[in-house]
């Protein structure tokens, strides 16, 4: 059976994040049912992982198999029965070995940062508004002690209660700073994130850079593994997945 | 007594538009509202003009008269009542002189175009989104015809019906198509503008593009006064009022 990769853009504000569950619309959720539509078959997706309520994507991917080749008509197709918050970027035949999560070799995630005294409504929905100074010298100093192979599980919260503990070792290939328009994005590139990890970094940067948290207390912190040493989550809407990459 | 002005920046998505009117919320009696609550008197605004339901402004600007000097933290008061998609910029002391319609000089307007053959969620409220080709070419030629001092009647909408015929000589010092990610802005600039006349010039451009309207057939549509002889106005939410020029 033909083998299909989606990469998929969304503004995550309005739905309950990206996996299947109850109470909630999730994003999956909607693009099986606008697939099965199309493809007039139940057709189940299988993403590069999860994404939390309210965070968004420009390059989420996932895959799907489906009896026959598609109609080269099948991504507007999509795109017009999809709510415009989510859109199909692209759409491809892989190779069966393809894999949207075990075959992916690291991850891109932007953390968007509106520094300024007065909030931005334009960009209340996707950068987190934080109205204090921000010590920029201190977040890239912060930035670059997590940069690395370390054991982030102080920076990770339990998926579900009572998991088993997992091996908390990541290696972040690059966290930057950049500053753009009215602000900051932090830009984190991984072979691999722990849960919440990327949103628990950012709010222990800024804890870091406004006093609350020490930048020496780092290493103390990635050493006990404790999630209670290290500081607050940023909220999930200033958060894009940007990229997962395959080989 | 003190007069003040405001400068304003709003997301016109939800709103009716600028100005109070029956059956919609207006951004002014939210304004005014808010104002009447921290000044704890009724106090009326003035706008330097309107703009139409969901048309956007990052410049806006208005004057109030107070009794009395205000507090150095009216300005926050204001944005802590204010729903989060109306922000006061700043809050000034003006000479009494200052009027924020008479005395204006100019105004900038934003145009802003999403150019790609799928929608984008993060600019669908803010940019026009066109998926067909545009040819950017004729687009500036038409820019290079439109600007200066020309009657624009074709391009005016009437405000009220039955309002008697104006004088619709106007003078745009500058249209500038600039190029940016996923798309174009076109900015204009000029002394004064007619009823719906960016949305009209924007659209008829984009007719031009297109082939729809001949880029020679400007002349004659500019000579006939006829709004009926120029293209389609373009969607208000990509419109986006910029700043207004005062002495």
């Amino acid at each position: 059976m033909p083998k299909y990769k989606l990469t998929i853009a969304y503004d995550g504000t309005s739905y309950g994040g990206w996996q299947v569950q109850p109470n909630a619309t999730s994003i999956q959720a909607l693009i099986q049912q606008a697939l099965s539509t199309v493809l007039r078959t139940p057709t189940g997706l299988t993403g590069s992982g999860r994404t939390d309520a309210g965070v968004h994507a420009m390059g989420q991917t996932a895959h799907f198999v489906h009896d026959n080749p598609l109609l080269p008509n099948t991504l507007f197709s999509l795109n017009g029965i999809l709510p415009k918050e989510i859109r199909i970027l692209s759409l491809e035949e892989v190779p069966d070995s393809f894999h949207a999560r075990y075959s992916a070799l690291g991850k891109t995630y932007h953390y968007h940062l509106h520094l300024d005294p007065i909030a931005n409504p334009f960009t209340k929905r996707y950068a987190y508004h934080v109205p204090h100074r921000v010590d920029i010298a201190l977040l890239r100093q912060a930035a670059a002690q997590l940069v690395g192979t370390h054991d982030f599980s102080a920076f990770a919260n339990e998926q579900h209660k009572g998991s088993a503990s997992k091996n908390g070792v990541r290696t972040l290939t690059r966290i930057e700073c950049i500053e753009q328009e009215n602000g900051m994005r932090i830009e984190f590139e991984g072979e691999g994130f722990l849960y919440k990890m990327v949103r628990n970094l950012v709010g222990t940067m800024l804890d870091i850079s406004s006093g609350k948290i020490r930048l020496e207390a780092l290493p103390e912190i990635l050493a006990s593994k404790n999630r209670k040493l290290a500081g607050r989550s940023a909220p999930a809407h200033g958060l894009f997945l940007m990229h997962v990459r395959y080989d």
